[in-house]
């Protein structure tokens, strides 16, 4: 079964136990011949797979009830997959959303690690340093690497610990996020994983 | 007496009691013939100024043992103010500092306003979307402004609380924080308060 989850960057294929990204912006996804199942947040790759009839769009066999309208599907596919607990997404954006039993409580958007860093880049070329995720975040920082790594990295551990719940970590970013959330649960295939969940239970496959 | 406070996007002038802006980009220094007392964070402007004498650093007269090398100069100047308590100076970067006792604790750096807000669109037109400072922060975003509102404004707000001490809001955009921080001493003129203090002290003028 050819899985793919489509974002903002890149076409993520799960082929079997085999993964593999294509770019979003030079990909073609008429190339692929044989039956997808996918998501898709990506705008442009959206009205490219319209007329694709092998590209199947698993969104149509959700419930999509307890979420709201503008919600990115790939945030839902990841709520549908747990009972209770928080997802947090590490992708070009980070979505961290809070499901309590198995219903989906609402959830906020941060940038990603990239784009971040770019902002700081972009207000001034003194703030054009890479976050030290190692830093303490037990003291407030006195130097100008530190100083930008808490604004990104603490504010927003703050706001998770602050939730409660057990954490679920994803996306091509987990695992820098593991060292600053370090009882998660590391799971980059979640999304997949829940994928093929809703599959199963539509019988599409 | 003519103060000036160079930010990365415009000189910020306050004459007796009037003050004034000027756009960074544009504005040529050498055109004040007058005495002004500056303090500066722009490499750009830092170059223009070196050579007129009419322009006084007056950064060479502040004791800068307890801070840190490349701390700006206006986060200096704002943490010299105060004896005990946090500046959040909202400008096109955010910077918060802690003061106990008289003495600067460390501090970071957020994004200004209009900075992640560019950052949210760069990730995906989905995301553009402005600010909503009156969101409920007590409870999880359910629609797409209120998420990214919350991932901007919550984070940053838990931060500054869990540090438990008093917020003087200063820069540009204090108004709109003042929303969020509603026990805060608004002063949008810390700064230049701060440097009158400075030059008087080193009899200056």
């Amino acid at each position: 079964m050819l899985l793919c989850d489509i974002g903002n960057t890149s076409y993520h294929f799960l082929d079997d136990t085999k993964e593999y990204k294509e770019d979003a912006k030079n990909f073609d996804p008429a190339t692929i011949k044989e039956k997808v199942f996918y998501i898709c947040v990506n705008p442009q790759a959206k009205s490219l797979l319209q007329n694709l009839v092998n590209w199947i769009d698993i969104a149509a066999f959700i419930d999509k009830t307890p979420y709201y309208t503008t919600m990115g599907i790939d945030r839902i596919v990841a709520c549908e997959y747990i009972q209770e607990g928080i997802v947090l997404d590490a992708g070009s954006a980070i979505t961290v959303d809070l499901v309590k039993e198995g219903v989906f409580q609402g959830g906020f958007i941060y940038p990603g690690i990239r784009a971040m860093q770019a902002c700081y880049t972009n207000i001034s070329s003194a703030l054009a340093y890479p976050f030290n995720f190692e830093l303490d975040l037990g003291k407030m920082p006195k130097n100008s690497t530190d100083a930008i790594s808490y604004g990104y990295i603490k504010t927003l551990k703050g706001e998770v610990d602050a939730l409660a719940h057990e954490v679920y970590l994803t996306g091509g970013d987990a695992r820098k996020f593991a060292k600053i959330f370090p009882n998660a649960v590391v799971d980059e295939r979640l999304l997949f994983k829940s994928m093929q969940k809703i599959i199963k239970k539509a019988k599409l496959c």
